[in-house]
């Protein structure tokens, strides 16, 4: 089977320039989120499709799509040849002048998003676009207060980092205006017993109460924006119960409050629609985006608005801005990718695979082992959650931290051949949305197969 | 003499598609710092060199090397091969990983920095690294206050508006833990009196001592940084006395204060040397940077840290990062663009021209023009001050304002071929490093031309 798995030999050159590229890295680059001497980061020699290689030159199944973003798989030929041609025409034309590329991007974005949202300002990544977002809201209402997640995560600049809500944030604190609420997490109820006995949706109208309740208690002539992930990503890919979403929505509707969907990660196909909000059949003010928009290929994120936002700043000044907002050579990847993903139909894709390929065999998975607490998820958006005890669903890592055998797990997983992406106690399984149906069940083997580690760390515990 | 300037034909088709750029542009692009529909943006075309062509397919002298940060140029042919390049080889990496662009664009940037400064956190522009400079300073010393100057640009992302002392900051006001100071501005003294008598070395001496006194009146136990640019930029380069940077690096360690260098428009070449702080003897902890790090051509910024700062993130995590941190296509742009600078000598030629050519001919345009205040710069990085009288210095147009007179200037300035950077009541002169002496005398000649038209305001007023 693995036959047709694409295959990369590399020189002993090539590998000794892996190296180099290793201790200068070790030497001179400061790594996000770490402690900089404990790292010792893997090196990426190439990559193509749903594959990246090593610094040894082991290929691996990309299950992380990086951070999550190179949607349209690595090495897209219609995206880096945009990426060239651009180059060659125009690198850069500051966002003050009108570049056609960027002009391009705009349209097409606007166009997947609902009706009435036909404004795109774009940022240099996710982290930005939330802060443009909430000062936008912030600028349109009058009010101040920002209502934002737990277990949610919003970017790492300073604004973005607080409207976080995960361990993140806590180093960072400040006096930012944001009030945290506690989600809809039905596995994790915040609100009702953790087991079978809470159904999802006792759980989605409990939150909903709760978030309402708080509003009122903050008062909502206070409240500018409800910021939250259309899909929670990083903190745990959870999917809102029915109703939760439009139950949020209405409190909006009824409070004069800005709905701001951030879909930096679950946005651009990967839940298997365009956006991860067309699920819930809700309408968000203000959309925030980065990522999958151009899969990464260049640095770009955006706030989409709809036309009331647009109209606060018709006449008056948005106080806002950025050197590269709506960059020629993001731009140019953005149009590429987003005509890609639609020629390949890669939106539809993920969501047959989602449905066909990883919801029944995650469920065998679930039922084969005792490791595994919860399985969920939509189109390629996968999480894989491991506890101690399926009856107490005590998590096999305690929150903001990881455990040894989660380690090991990863270790493993690569030594056959694939990268998972790990977080506390949870994999999330998120190929790039071209990946196939064999990449996938290939890749699903093998959590399958090093799951067994976590079982055996259950039974020792 | 313009025979030798480069010549561009366009087609119908060209223009046409111009034209829809423009349409789409004001259909779906939300642009920085603006009330959206009064604007009427200029179209770009095409680019090379120290020229652009707008959407009619006239060429224009770019004196404002866009925001300030084409600095080799627009197009430069090895800058734009490397991007191809490494769009071809590998156009993303995340973060975690090792990718050999982003190993040697560290390498080269620490390689210009002070022997101490050896690691670099890259991120996606200006605003972000100031953040995060801030955050690594907050932490290292585990102190909240900054101190920033008024008059002064550090970004437009939350707290890096609110570190920033112009009149941007005013809408985003917030308890950033700010503390502005007032600078060192010599020709708008806020210590002395605005004439001849006051003389810079009085200037920079109580400036000097109102920072410090402020800092001890704050309590210097509380101060984690100082940040400021090297030579502030947009808020009208005006250079630092001799001896008030010293000044400020003593008061810096007498207290324990981090000393932040905001080196994003002034860096990488602007002033005729790698980093503007270099032309005053003081060695800052931390360095920030975007623009002329790869000339924008895509989207990067950094924070360059001493081994003090490292230290404190060696075995404790540093709370921050982001999905492009380091994205191999910038990088590789950083290396071919600091590579380029060096072969050309860009720097050097920044330098000598500033000296021979813009120095001595803006001496005579303040000489002759009854509107020119004041001109000054150093390298390719010069100001010209718009007044009303040259006695009282009252500005051609008010604080925070522009005046119609300027907007006049700048559109025939660019019906003569050239585009100049205005703000408030100033024009800059920043083209690309790589310019020629012949491009900068018709420049600066048909500045001297359009300067007739503030002359008559002022003979009116
Ligand atoms: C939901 C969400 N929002 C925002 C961000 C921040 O994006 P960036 O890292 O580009 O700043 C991320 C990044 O993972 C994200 O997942
Ligand atoms: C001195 C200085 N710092 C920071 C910035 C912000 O950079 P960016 O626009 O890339 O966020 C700028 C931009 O003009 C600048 O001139």
């Amino acid at each position: 089977m693995t036959e047709t798995f694409p295959e990369r030999e590399f020189t002993a050159e090539q590998i000794d320039a892996g190296r180099r590229a290793y201790e200068l890295d070790r030497a001179h680059v400061f790594h996000s989120w770490s402690a900089q001497e404990p790292l010792d980061p893997m090196t990426v020699l190439d990559a193509e499709g749903s594959w990246i290689w090593d610094g040894e030159g082991n290929r691996l199944l990309d299950l992380t799509s990086q951070l999550i973003y190179t949607n349209a798989g690595h090495q897209h030929p219609k995206i880096v040849q945009a990426v060239k041609d651009q180059a060659e025409a125009l690198c850069t034309v500051a966002p003050q002048h009108v570049n056609d590329a960027r002009s391009e991007a705009a349209r097409l974005i606007t166009e997947l998003l609902p009706a009435d949202i036909n404004h795109v300002f774009f940022t240099g990544g996710g982290a930005d676009a939330n802060e443009h977002a909430v000062r936008m809201a912030r600028l349109h209402t009058g009010r101040r207060k920002v209502f934002s997640a737990y277990r949610s995560y919003h970017g790492g600049s300073q604004l973005a980092v607080n409207i976080t809500g995960d361990p993140r944030r806590i180093p960072n604190d400040d006096d930012a205006g944001v009030v945290h609420f506690l989600p809809a997490y039905h596995y994790r109820s915040y609100f009702g017993p953790q087991d079978e006995s809470w159904s999802e949706k006792e759980e989605g109208e409990r939150a909903l109460q709760h978030l309402r309740d708080m509003v009122v208690l903050e008062g909502p002539g206070q409240v500018a924006a409800i910021i939250l992930e259309a899909i929670p990503g990083t903190a745990g890919i959870y999917l809102p119960p029915e109703g939760y979403m439009q139950g949020i929505r209405e409190l909006c509707d009824e409070f004069g409050i800005v709905l701001i969907m951030d879909e930096v990660m679950a946005g651009f196909g990967r839940s298997g629609m365009w956006f991860a909000h067309q699920h819930f059949d809700v309408e968000p003010d203000i959309v925030t985006f980065a990522k999958g928009v151009n899969s990464g290929y260049v640095p770009m994120g955006g706030v989409a608005m709809d036309d009331a936002i647009y109209g606060t700043f018709a006449q008056q000044v948005y106080p806002g801005g950025l050197t590269y907002s709506g960059h020629p050579l993001a731009a140019a990847a953005a149009v590429a990718g987003i005509n890609a993903m639609k020629d390949e139909q890669m939106v539809e894709n993920a969501l047959r695979l989602g449905a066909e390929v990883v919801a029944p065999r995650l469920e065998e998975i679930k039922d084969k082992h005792p490791s595994v607490g919860d399985v969920r998820g939509v189109g390629l958006f996968w999480a894989v959650e491991l506890v101690r005890d399926q009856t107490t669903r005590e998590p096999l890592a305690p929150y903001g931290q990881t455990a040894p055998v989660m380690n090991q797990m990863v270790a493993e997983a690569k030594r056959r051949g694939v990268l998972p992406f790990m977080n506390m106690n949870r994999f999330h399984i998120c190929p790039p949305l071209s990946v196939t149906a064999e990449e996938l069940e290939f890749g699903l083997d093998v959590l399958d197969e090093v799951l067994t580690l976590a079982d055996e760390s259950v039974a020792d515990g």
